[in-house]
């Protein structure tokens, strides 16, 4: 356990023709939520506008958490969230971005979140909260008019440097189970999270991959925090108390955990020799 | 099709010694919605903060729909319903009802609805909104962070008498359609509905009925309106032109739709000898 430093090759890169590497990770919290009402489905004629519904409960919970500004209401939830810096605001407007194309690959009309801050800042220097799957009720054909007795949602939060899953973890828990209304029973299960990662630009190792990159793509690649969470990358930090290069060659058209995976084989081969390259500058610079 | 009156034995008395007779049944208007984000189910750490996540937009449309009072926000939702008469408040004040057997038999701590009305107004006169299914995104074992692509709810509306289902129906789905955010798309899918029903106490046909209980149950039957839908009934006097009695014999304890559902023998006797002397007591007095 000597290592001077981590290489991992997990993340990707801005374009093919725009190298870049990561120089932050957001955290994660995950909980699932069951709501209880009645002790079994009700006939929603007999019972209906008399008895709380847990669907309908649930759902008003979920949506007080991001209020019309897109921020998150749960209580010192941005307590710890460090303010983007002004330096890399800038430095994120310069990325070549365009959002016609951001929003015609994945379908959507319009973007949203968080005013005030661009998309390529929501989507990797700012907190997210997403409902990552619900049900309760009927859910088959056709229509049952049932007034469930259960309802549940799995939901995550992305997590920013700074703060602290465990603890947003017992401040989501707390909100919902301290605001859920005494017509219901509510339990929140935390069920994994991580913390988030910033590698900085001054650090020897990042010096080096800039350098590998440049050979590799002819270009110096840009230092862009990204979005997704790599919980081990932490850990590693805390445990053998080094830092770890983010040095990764995906692109968005690589269609990730997707249908149709795909990997360049030219991005490949550059990717080989900026990982060597590395070595080579990184051993000398030391 | 030469009837004089329909008689209809599908509803339920307010308890073993406590006959009575329906008076009104609830409408019914019912919907399914689908809600569409992204065009794929996305990596909720790479987009989460810059997408819209059809869960949370459907959450946010359904909790808008019930304010904190209880009532439901639908532009002109109540145009048509009747109040409920001051005769018919009281005489349902008077109606022996244990609040807290309710809750216990259904297992909840507190009830809740449309405030300024009471329990058996709430689930009988007043109209009423419940989510009788949701689902959406990732619903199996464990946690999987994705910001999904679909959210789907079936929804109910039970109507009061003079609110016309069709009207609803649309009204809804247009409210639906127009708050949507551009950030989504949204389809609303009317599934099925039926009239709400009240026959008047006055009728002869209702007289008779009235007579047959108090001769099988030894006294004079309640008039309640029940919250339930039996969307027939009110085709049948739009197309017979003719009113029908709901002289119905079941009880909160038989658990009908439900497992061990049950019906006392005693109550089945009693029910044969009331129709019976309805028949006798309707020939005589018509």
């Amino acid at each position: 356990m000597k290592a001077d430093v981590i290489l991992v090759s997990d993340t990707s890169m801005l374009g093919a023709d725009l190298p870049s590497l990561t120089t932050g990770l957001r955290g994660l919290a995950y909980w699932e939520i069951e709501v209880t009402g009645p002790n079994r489905d009700l006939h929603s004629g007999h019972f209906g506008g008399a008895v709380a519904n847990p669907v309908n409960v649930l759902c008003g919970m979920l949506s007080n958490i991001i209020d019309e500004n897109g921020k998150i209401t749960i209580p010192h939830f941005y307590d710890d969230v460090e303010a983007v810096p002004e330096a890399e605001r800038t430095m994120i407007a310069q990325i070549p971005f365009d959002e016609e194309k951001y929003k015609k690959a994945i379908g959507v009309k319009q973007l949203a979140g968080e005013t005030g801050y661009s998309t390529l800042e929501r989507n990797s220097c700012r907190p997210s909260f997403d409902i990552c799957g619900i049900w309760g009720g009927y859910t088959g054909e056709g229509s049952k008019t049932v007034l469930p007795s259960k309802a549940y949602a799995k939901v995550s939060s992305r997590l920013v440097p700074h703060q602290d899953h465990h603890t947003i973890s017992l401040l989501f828990k707390e909100y919902i189970e301290q605001t859920a209304p005494e017509s219901v029973q509510v339990k929140v299960t935390p069920m994994h999270g991580g913390q988030g990662y910033v590698c900085p630009i001054t650090h020897p190792a990042y010096r080096a991959a800039e350098k590998g990159f440049e050979i590799a793509f002819g270009k110096k690649p840009l230092a862009v925090r990204r979005g997704g969470s790599i919980p081990i990358i932490s850990t590693f930090e805390e445990v053998l108390g080094i830092k770890t290069i983010l040095m990764g060659f995906g692109l968005e058209s690589n269609a990730i955990h997707s249908p149709n995976e795909s990997f360049s084989l030219d991005i490949f081969r550059k990717g080989i020799e900026a990982v060597a390259e590395f070595h080579l500058a990184y051993s000398t610079e030391k």
